[in-house]
């Protein structure tokens, strides 16, 4: 299926020599490498410094980790592999706090450790790998659901929710690789995204690479986009969508959701139902990751701003559902979104 | 009244040995260095090239250039300089479109130019003076007049409306000088703002310096500290303010203006009436500079975003009259900008 797609180029979790190799997105665009990983530790600080980040892609990532450490477990200790591993999970979990897809795989991989007999490889490589296609072919799903939305129009997105964030295709990227196969969106705007300017780096070169038509912005430009009129949808990923629709994401997608309202302009949230903590009840609940300040202070190496000032750096924020039209999932679409509407969602 | 005043400590433009020295503010805050200038076209491209910018310290640095092109056009031909000195003024003039500021400054100095009678230089340089020391003297009732709509409360400027921005003082900077000196202002926090980064730059360093307490912010997080209850105000510049009060600023205002309307917060802009333009009747007739794509991709020197895709890199934008609470010069405050209420100050 997702083979035959030509918007579809971009593997950045890749299981290769019975070895982990992530992309190093902190490299891009500049340098396209790959690292190789064999421990669970690598794994998990590869999570926190960003080689790979993603909600989805972070999910996928955590199960082949969880293969990893199983392994070396196994190895260490046929009898004792199950009470070790513990610690590695634990370690895993709090790699990052906010994409619930973390905490979601790690739930996926625990009852097969649990019920595991014998060396565990061979299952828990199984289901990672099941993890993996299935990420891919819910991101064509969740893409084919969100073009289902869209008329001819132009999008801005925020971030990067693509094929680099996920096992591959992207969520709302994979809306806009649909979208634009479809003949239906005709020009990207994409946030450029500060401070770590995933849309200047990860977004524009995913799209160039599959010859979508882009153009940066920065961040303050949004509104002013908007009313000229230029774009009909904002559409973006997200890392942890509640129980009543709020959705977090990126530091900036609320601006662009408040903004997209000034303006009477539609909101598309794409994640798989593996983003969707129903044990959340509000984007209140949610915790948000503060990362250094550094990351505003230090730009592409140099210190720009005075030094003894403070900076504040959240790094996600809380859209409520009142200013998303629709969460796009594999499972279809949530229009408007409520609690009810993501029980049966879910049910 | 300026020197008594303990949070004034930077002069942007400065008239020493006959010519002009700017502040480069490409530099700050690592390196913190005046250029010498001695002939205008130097002068217009360092405006251009933003040595200087804000639109008051371009005001007060166009009077200046004409001092000296008017000194090198006596020079050139006692009988002639009249004559020759327009091709001057042409090409200051258009050394930046947007901010109205240097038109006036151009306008205040040509009727002088047309009734001199022998060498201009003391005429010019006098009036020079006087723009430069009435500017920072408004800035101050500015200052003044936008803290007496404080409460106590904390604050969120964009870009650098400061005395880097101004003759001294600043406008933004200087409602936040005051309110910072009556007690009012507990904390300000400052957009970096994209893609100069002015905020990051300029304002950061000015206020340290003046021991204003400031936390740095990605524009992306704007909303999200809004949404956090940690402003009641924001408070911004202006390039160009129109008759029906729709306010020109550095891009990324529009978008500070609808954050702040959805949080039921204020917005304040503060600019000296030389910004105001009663001659253009409506935001849309203002011209929005573009500036190269090459600011948005290149950061630091180096280029971020991959080669071959495209940007937009308005530089300005225009926030309509409805969101602006109250515009502050040094004349008074309109409250609720209307047209009417702009012809009643400016009369």
């Amino acid at each position: 299926m997702t083979s035959s797609n030509p918007y579809n180029s971009i593997q950045p979790v890749q299981w290769k020599n019975d070895n982990l190799f992530l992309l190093d997105q902190r490299l891009l665009p500049k340098i396209e490498t790959y690292n190789e990983y064999s421990d669970l530790k690598s794994i998990a600080n590869a999570i926190t410094d960003m080689v790979v980040r993603g909600a989805p892609a972070i999910g996928v990532t955590a199960a082949y980790g969880i293969v990893i450490a199983a392994r070396t477990r196994f190895t260490e200790s046929a009898e004792n592999w199950k009470s070790l591993i513990q610690q590695d999970l634990d370690f895993l979990a709090n790699a990052r706090p906010t994409a619930i897809n973390l905490a979601w795989a790690i739930a996926k991989m625990r009852p097969l450790i649990d019920a595991q007999q014998g060396n565990p490889y061979d299952t828990l490589l199984n289901t990672a790998k099941t993890i993996h296609q299935n990420d891919i072919e819910n991101n064509v799903k969740i893409g084919n659901y969100g073009a289902s939305l869209l008329g001819h129009c132009s999008v801005l997105t925020h971030c990067n929710a693509g094929a680099l964030a996920t096992g591959g295709y992207g969520t709302a990227l994979g809306v806009i690789r649909s979208g634009f196969a479809e003949g239906k969106i005709e020009h990207v705007y994409a946030d450029e995204t500060r401070p770590w300017f995933q849309g200047a780096r990860l977004t524009a070169w995913e799209l160039k690479k599959d010859n979508i038509p882009v153009t940066l912005i920065t961040e303050g430009a949004a509104g002013w986009l908007m009313k000229q009129g230029k774009i009909e949808w904002v559409i973006v990923g997200s890392d942890r969508i509640v129980a009543n629709g709020d959705v977090a994401n990126k530091i900036g997608t609320y601006n662009a959701a408040v903004l997209a309202k000034h303006h009477g302009l539609k909101v598309m949230v794409a994640a798989p139902t593996s983003t969707i903590d129903m044990d959340t009840l509000s984007g209140n609940d949610i915790p948000i990751e503060e990362r250094s300040k550094n990351e505003v202070f230090v730009v592409e190496g140099n210190q720009i701003a005075t030094e003894g000032i403070n900076a504040w750096n959240p790094v996600f924020d809380v859209t409520p559902a009142s200013l998303v039209d629709a969460i796009v999932t594999e499972k279809g679409i949530v229009e408007n979104p409520t609690l009810e509407k993501m029980q049966k969602l879910m049910e």
